[in-house]
């Protein structure tokens, strides 16, 4: 059975996440109904960053096995037809080794948080966006988002039902970009960058750098709240709808 | 009666246009119907371009005559709170001179066009972007766009139902803007800018360069289009989610 590489873009916000669950809508389920489309039968995909309800995928990767040879050209203008109308789309595919994994052979997992400061609420960026009141001091979250870098115990940035066997993990980038808008506003786009990720990682990290972009933290509380190891001393989650699944990095790009 | 500017910005989506209708949502009918909140009442109020159904906005301006004295920044946060959930926002607001206008002062219309050349169907900016599956040629594009620059006679790009009393307008600036985006995939920005236009003009100018964008025209084809002054002679006109009425000019930016 030939083996193929998936990258999917997806609107996070009617899925109540990725993984697969009962009653309620996945998008692993709106992708595997639509490959039983092509090949009766049920059929099971691995991906490799189970994203939460509302984060969005632009560059998640999963893989599948078929029992027909498909071209990826194809098999991608087939899936999209019937994953329609779900805001799901098969933007890249390619055969892969039959023991090429999407979660097990990627090497780095890329998210991108997107942030804008304004009072009025966002109309073309609605549910796209975290959307915060006050203005936010980009220079002092990206401080404090230096003291998160590198190797640490990362157990006051990760959700309470973390399955991950150990909460130590190396963070290798975390960039704070200001981006220009048409209204002027401020806007800042989080760059992470990581092996794999704790669970809610991100959002803990996004949480707490806003409110050092607010004042009330300094970035030498992010470092104690780092150094605390408890999960009490991490700042607020954020919510999940400015949280993006950029990118999933491989020793040899599938899709190159 | 005070006056006062507002700068709004709108998704078109749900909407039959800008200006209001009977038995149809209109953007003016949800601004209209904030005021009333405020100010019990008729209000009618008027905008610098009454833009079509499906078409969004980004700076739209308009103004009101209310019976009360608002600080600019109490109006906005009222009118919005009211306007939820349509997806309208006043993003600025502004007292001016009882003799300002929002259309009549107005001495520059900007309107971006946002276009994606994409098999996979756009995710994230379904209804925000007019999607081609063709590549297009960019340069090409910009020639034939210079053709269109300057004083002219658009009968060609003119809807046959635009009510302006003159098909010669100047247009002052086409300028053809390739944007990077996540996933490699080519887009371009139109940024459009005169003192007025006819009705359709910008969409009639966009469907005629993707034409030549897709190699179907030449440049020298766009030039006889325009110098042929007939309706039948443009190109294809193009979709209206792709255009946004991106900004007004006035001599003294009431909202600096």
């Amino acid at each position: 059975m030939p083996r193929y590489a998936l990258k999917i873009e997806y609107d996070g916000a009617p899925f109540s996440g990725w993984q697969r669950q009962s009653h309620v809508p996945s998008v692993q389920q709106a992708v595997e109904e639509a490959l039983s489309r092509l090949e009766p039968g049920d059929h099971r995909i691995a991906a490799a960053g189970r994203t939460d309800a509302g984060v969005h995928g632009l560059g998640q990767v999963a893989h599948c096995d078929l029992r027909k040879d498909w071209t990826p050209f194809r098999l991608s203008e087939a899936l999209n037809y019937h994953l329609k109308p779900a805001p799901v789309a098969i933007v890249a595919c390619a055969q892969v080794p039959d023991d090429w994994h999407a979660r097990f052979s990627a090497i780095e997992r890329r998210y991108l948080f997107r942030l804008v400061c304004r009072r009025a609420p966002l109309v073309h960026e609605a549910g796209k966006v975290w959307q915060v009141s006050q203005e936010l001091d980009g220079a002092a979250m990206q401080a404090a988002a230096d003291r998160l870098l590198g190797q640490h115990d990362f157990t006051t940035f990760r959700s309470s039902i973390c399955q991950a066997q150990s909460p130590v993990k190396t963070l290798d980038a975390l960039r704070v970009e200001q981006v220009p808008r048409h209204d002027g506003a401020l806007a800042f786009h989080f760059h992470v960058r990581a092996r794999s990720f704790l669970h809610n990682q991100v959002r803990s990290f996004i949480g707490t750098l806003e409110r050092v972009g607010a004042g009330a933290w300094t970035p030498d509380d992010v470092t104690a709240a780092l150094e605390a190891k408890d999960r009490a001393a991490c700042g607020p989650v954020s919510p999940p709808h400015g949280l993006y699944l950029a990118a999933v990095g491989y020793p040899d790009d599938p899709f190159a």
